[in-house]
C-alpha cells in the first residue's frame, strides 16, 4: 500500500481567518470565543460520555440535559433533542410520522435536502409554487389549494413542510398562516429553520409548528455537523419511540446522535446566540443598507422586498456586462475582491450572486459595500 | 422566557487533561496534536465548503477527495464515504439493500446501534449465539446453521452482519471464515469495524467483506460524531444511488454527512492513524501484560484468551468483596482510582470492570497496573 501522507499534514484555511466570508451558509455558523474555548476542553472522540448513563440527551455533565430543556424554551417547543443537521431532524419526522408512499406537501422554495429526504423515507411529494419572478414568494393559501386536490384525489398526506427562510432568495415565508392551514385540516406541520433558527427570533407555537429543525452548522454559531430537532408534546411518543430490545434507546435517533465538539460548541454559542437574536433588527438594517447602495450601481434585489431576512441574492447585469469585456472573464469579480480581503462568493459567477453581511460589524459592511462599488466603477 | 445561561459558560473538562482515563470506548479516540492544529482552522460551522462544488466527498480543498481514495486503499476497498458514525453506516448498508421484512443475520455480542439500526430499517433479525461463559465467542459455523434454518423456513435473508471486535468482551470475531460462507451463500457481508479500523490492521477484501463500518470517534483518533462506510464496488450503485431531482446528491447520504471539524479531525489523525496500527503487536503486549499482573490478585478476564484486542473485561469478585466491608460501598474503588489520578471505570461497579490501556505509554500501562494492586493489597 502506497500512500502519501504528507498531504494531510498542516492544512490550513485562509478564509475563515484572513478574507470578510461573505458566502450565507457561512455567516451564521462562526463561533464566538466561547464556543473555541470549549472545543479545547471536548475535541476528544467521546468526551461527552464521560458520566452518560445510557442517554445522550440525559447527562448532566457537561449539561446537555439543561441544554435542550433550556433550547425548547428558546424555541416554544416542548421536547428537542439533538441530530446530525436540519435535513436529519427532518428525515426523522417524515420516517416516524409517515407512512411509505404518504404524500409531503412543500415549497418550491424547499432546500434540496428536503426532497433528498423525502425520497430516503420512500414518499410522495407535492410542490407549492411560488410566484416565479423577480419575488419568488410562497403565498400560503396555496397550501390550501395543494390539500384540496390531493383530498380530491383521495392521497394520503402525511406532512406539510415550509421552508421557513428558503437558501436560494432568503424569503421569509409566512409560516403562521401555513401553520394554521396546516392545524385546521389536522395534518403535522414541519417548519425547516436551518436559515432562522439561531440568527432570528423564531416562536415555534406561536407558529403552530409541530416540529422545527434547526441547523447548528448554519445559524446557530456551532462546528457541524449538528442540528436541534425541536417537538410539540403530541408527537413525542411516536418520534422518540423505544427501541424494543434496548429500550431506553430511541430508534429514530439510532441511541445517539451528533456529540463531542459538535454539541459542545452548540452549548458554548448558547448564551452568545440568545443575546444575538435580540439584535435582529439591526442586523436587517445592514442588510437593506447593502441592498439600497448595491442597487444604486445597477445590482437588482430577488426575492420579497424589503428584505426580511440576511441572505441577499442579486441579479448582477453590470457584473456580466463588464465580464464580456475582461480578460479574466466572470472570474474578475472573485479575484478583484480576494485582492481586497473579501472571500466568499462563488468563483466565475457573474449573473447573479448570493451575499450576507449577517453578524458583520458596520464598518466591515462598509468596506464590503465600498469596495463592491469601486470594483465595478474602476474595473 | 426566563433561561439561566452562566451554566453553559467555561464549561471545562477535568477527565481527560488531568486523568488517565481507561474508559474503552475512549481511549482510540483520543487526539494527536496533528488533529488539535487542523481544528483551529476549520471550527466554523461550514468551513469545508469553501471550495464546494456540490458534493463533500468531492472537495479537492481541504483534500477530502483523496482522503477518501487514500482510506479505501488503507482498508482493501473501493469506495469509501464518510458518515455521521459506525450505527448511520449500518444503518446506510441496511435502509439500501435490504428490503422491508428481509432477516439480518447477526452475532449475539454485536453493539446495541446494530439492533436498532435493524429495527429503524424495518428489518427482522436471527442471532447466532455466543458460546457463553466465560469466553463469549462467536463461532463462524453458527452462521451457516443460522442461514441453513431461514433458508428451509424461506425467510429472505438481506444482509449478513458480523461484529469485528465487540464492546462487551473485546473479541476478535474470526471475520474471514464468516465472509467465507456469506460469500458462499450469496449473501452481502458487513462488518463493523467500530473497535478495529484504526487500531489495528484490518483489510476488508481479506476478510470478504462487501461493507466495512468504522467509527472515528471510536478508534480513528478523531473528533465525533464521524465515521466511515467502505464498500466493494459491485453495492456501489445501489448504496450510493443518486437522487431523482438532484442528480448530483446520493440519496442515503442525504446529500452530505459529516464535516467540519469530525471530518478534518479525521483527516489531519489519518498519518498518525496508519503509523499507529503498525504498532498493534505493541498494543497487545501491553494489554496482555494488565491481564497476566491483575489476574493474580483475583482478577479474572473474561472473554476469549489470550487477548487480540486491547478492551479487557475482567470479573472482579475480589473487588466485590471489598466494597461490602467498605463504607463507600462500590464507590471506594472509582474514587481510589481518582485520588491517583486515574479515571474511566463505572463508578459504583465492582463485580466487573472494562478497562483499556490502548495508546498508553509503558510507564503508563505499569502505574495503571501497581496502582490498582495497591488498591486491591492496601485498602
Amino acid at each position: 500500500m502506497e500512500i502519501n501522507l504528507d498531504k494531510y499534514r498542516n492544512l490550513s484555511r485562509h478564509l475563515g481567518r484572513e478574507y470578510i466570508n461573505l458566502n450565507p451558509i457561512q455567516r451564521g455558523g462562526i463561533l464566538p470565543v466561547e464556543a473555541k474555548k470549549v472545543i479545547y476542553e471536548y475535541w476528544d472522540g467521546y468526551s461527552v460520555c464521560d458520566y452518560c448513563g445510557g442517554r445522550l440527551d440525559e447527562i448532566r455533565t457537561p449539561p446537555i440535559y439543561e441544554f435542550l430543556e433550556d433550547v425548547s424554551k428558546f424555541l416554544d417547543m416542548d421536547i428537542s433533542r439533538p441530530t446530525h443537521g436540519a435535513r436529519e431532524s427532518k428525515f426523522i419526522v417524515m420516517h416516524s410520522i409517515c407512512k411509505e408512499g404518504d404524500y409531503v406537501i412543500l415549497d418550491e422554495n424547499a432546500h434540496y435536502t428536503s426532497y433528498v429526504a423525502i425520497e430516503r423515507a420512500r414518499l410522495n411529494y407535492v410542490t407549492v409554487k411560488n410566484d416565479g419572478y423577480p419575488t419568488y414568494q410562497i403565498e400560503p393559501e396555496r397550501y390550501k389549494e395543494a390539500i384540496d386536490r390531493l383530498e380530491d384525489e383521495g392521497k394520503s398526506i402525511g406532512l406539510i413542510l415550509l421552508t421557513h427562510v428558503d437558501g436560494s432568495y432568503g424569503n421569509l415565508s409566512d409560516a403562521e398562516k401555513v401553520g394554521k392551514i396546516a392545524k385546521k385540516r389536522r395534518y403535522p406541520f414541519l417548519l425547516n429553520c436551518a436559515y432562522t433558527v439561531g440568527r432570528m427570533p423564531v416562536k415555534g407555537k406561536k407558529l403552530k409548528a409541530d416540529f422545527l429543525a434547526c441547523s447548528g452548522h448554519k445559524s446557530m454559531a456551532a462546528s457541524g455537523p449538528i442540528g436541534i430537532l425541536s417537538i410539540r408534546e403530541e408527537f413525542a411518543e411516536e418520534v422518540l419511540r423505544r427501541s424494543k430490545n434496548h429500550p431506553k434507546k430511541e430508534v429514530e435517533l439510532l441511541g445517539c446522535t451528533s456529540r463531542g465538539v459538535p454539541l459542545l460548541s452548540l452549548i458554548a454559542s448558547f448564551p452568545y446566540v440568545v443575546e444575538r437574536v435580540k439584535k435582529w433588527e439591526e442586523e436587517l438594517k445592514k442588510t437593506r443598507y447593502v441592498v439600497d447602495r448595491l442597487e444604486e450601481i445597477g445590482f437588482k434585489q430577488l426575492g420579497m422586498k424589503p428584505k426580511e431576512h440576511d441572505l441577499i441574492k442579486f441579479e448582477t447585469p453590470v457584473l456580466e456586462e463588464m465580464s464580456k469585456r475582461n480578460k479574466r472573464r466572470g472570474f474578475f469579480f472573485y479575484e478583484e475582491l480576494k485582492k481586497r480581503g473579501i472571500g466568499g462568493i462563488v468563483p466565475g459567477v457573474t449573473k447573479e450572486i448570493k451575499i450576507s453581511v449577517y453578524g458583520l460589524t458596520w464598518e466591515q459592511v462598509e468596506y464590503v459595500v465600498d469596495t463592491i462599488i469601486e470594483i465595478v466603477e474602476k474595473c
